[in-house]
């Protein structure tokens, strides 16, 4: 395998630089048998400095800084970071894989920015209208791919047949997934449920030649039933942060429970390797993020709230992601179905 | 206290009428020394008696049944149970409020039926556009109100902010709340963030005197920041579905995990009572349903998969609103607001 380079976006997330320049840290001890991914760190060079020699880390050749002056916050909006975008630290990650410098873009920070920046530097998939943030989520049967968890606040009924194809086309590229199994998220089983653009979309999904195996509802969603849910950015989001958010209420309701006896503390002791087998299949930092589906180049936006675990695990999803091939893949998936694609364009 | 008569559509749910008899001979049973309510069985006669004499109940004269032939199914749409809806166990369950023979109605049913023919049969409170499905869901500080969790698939911001004042006059009304932190579900902090319905809604709520904390994400919303989250019912939905399937998927990996060895299923034994606290915290047949907000009558609407249990919840529920004088608090609450629902027609 050859030698990769990952850009990362050093003053992104609510903790930076200090909880990235971490995770990079991090990632390389953990990596230092296989030495197969060198990071360039884009940011204010002086704050990443300082944090390398906060952790103690000596010159290391596998560890570029590219120096940005401009960070995009995670509260900024559009209007405010638009101007300013090429001085900023996710231009210029952005700029290193699209002058082939780099071989894919990780950031933590804010989600819209990445979005906007990426579809503008990289420009989208042939056919593309809008990427999609997709995220494997776990449920109890594996795992399913959800699409949009949130590039998109708004979305319409091509925009979300779009994800199924690029999703469909992911799955069976890197996940051997022959037919993959789609869904739509929806209040309700029945074709008619919904809002309008359920319906429409739901419309739509029908005349596609996929698996299209109809509504899922939320509670079905994380039952594992399908391969890939499309729903809109909106809805995407709300799901994941829900799930997370209950998540953290079990475990914390848990805990409070069994401190009350002295057999629930031992019970809780017993059974804490299981629980914690169980919230890491549950839990963001270990899959590092979403990729932006739909961009033409790898771009991995993990959560804003990531750990140094996160942010490590997100360089180890990017590498497998350049080392699969997957925009090479995806992009010949998109152009076989290039017939729908063109077909939605007159819907 | 006065006898009270609620009235039940037998037919509805994924199990009916079989789980709705036993939910009602369920509360009877439990209610037998306050004798408090009596219930309106509405549908098939025979089927219910068949019910009732498979239960092996006798005559009791605190149940009634009203002969409905028809039911509306959970998957039925609009256009096909329209027309025949004033044959329907639902309409006629509805009737018996509307005509002062029943002081509540309840329904596991097809929500969107239960929603439309309330709203036709018993109309909406003075100055409401649109009622809201409002349930009390449960967070780590203790419960939060939801609204809508699916009267109507699209809203528009007016709705939105019509929901944040019946909320707020619910939770000061029954739950004695004086000023309840309203929250709009969103897809991030700060205003600009989120789609068109949200953006515009947050417009208007910052407008309303109210307590309105700003948004809120779905992470946050089960922590029990807000007193009242409000949000479009398409996302309400899927929020308290997703919030369903991830309670549901978390017992059943931690199950699996445990019993992989002695000492977890150890472990488990000891805290299955910890453990049944949690999820009964969590479980909607406890609660028992949503109250449809905004109609002139007190209308609850439980789960589609109900068991008994939450039948027998339901009546427990539509009870203590009938008691606490539910409806008129609100209707008197509203009518103070009546310069705010008012200014909400012009924006």
């Amino acid at each position: 395998m050859r030698e990769l380079t990952v850009a990362i976006d050093a003053m992104g997330g609510d903790h930076a630089p200090e909880v990235v320049v971490d995770g990079v840290v991090d990632y390389l001890k953990r990596d230092s048998s296989l030495k197969r991914i060198s990071i360039a760190l884009v940011g204010r060079e002086k704050e990443i400095r300082r944090e390398l020699k906060r952790l103690g880390s000596k010159e290391n050749p596998r560890i570029k800084i590219i120096n940005a002056h401009e960070a995009v916050s995670m509260r900024e909006h559009f209007f405010s970071y638009w101007k300013r975008r090429k001085e900023t630290s996710i231009q210029k990650a952005l700029d290193l894989v699209a002058k082939g410098r780099a071989d894919a873009m990780i950031s933590v920070g804010n989600t819209g920015a990445v979005m906007a920046m990426a579809s503008d530097v990289l420009g989208n998939l042939p056919l593309v209208r809008r990427p999609a943030l997709s995220l494997s989520i776990p449920t109890l049967k594996g795992r399913t791919l959800l699409m949009d968890v949130g590039a998109s606040a708004e979305s319409n009924p091509i925009n979300l047949a779009q994800y199924a194809l690029m999703g469909r086309a992911f799955l069976q590229a890197v996940e051997g997934i022959e037919n993959p199994k789609i869904a739509l998220m929806n209040i309700g089983e029945e074709p008619l449920k919904g809002n309008e653009l359920a319906k429409n979309t739901h419309n739509l999904l029908q005349k596609l030649d996929i698996n299209f195996i109809g509504n899922i509802e939320g509670q079905d969603a994380v039952l594992g039933e399908a391969d890939l849910i499309v729903t809109d950015g909106f809805t995407g989001n709300v799901t994941i942060k829900v799930a997370e958010g209950v998540a953290d209420t079990i475990y914390s309701l848990l805990k409070r429970e069994v401190a009350s006896s002295w057999m629930g503390r031992l019970g809780f002791f017993l059974i804490k390797r299981a629980l914690k087998r169980v919230w890491r299949q549950l839990d963001y930092s270990e899959y590092g993020g979403a990729l932006l589906l739909g961009v033409n180049g790898v771009v991995v936006i993990g959560h804003g709230r990531s750990n140094a675990r996160a942010v490590s695990s997100a360089i180890e999803l990017a590498g497998r992601f350049v080392n699969d091939n997957v925009l090479g893949k995806i992009t010949q998936e998109i152009s076989k179905l290039e017939g729908a694609f063109k077909e939605l364009q007159y819907v």
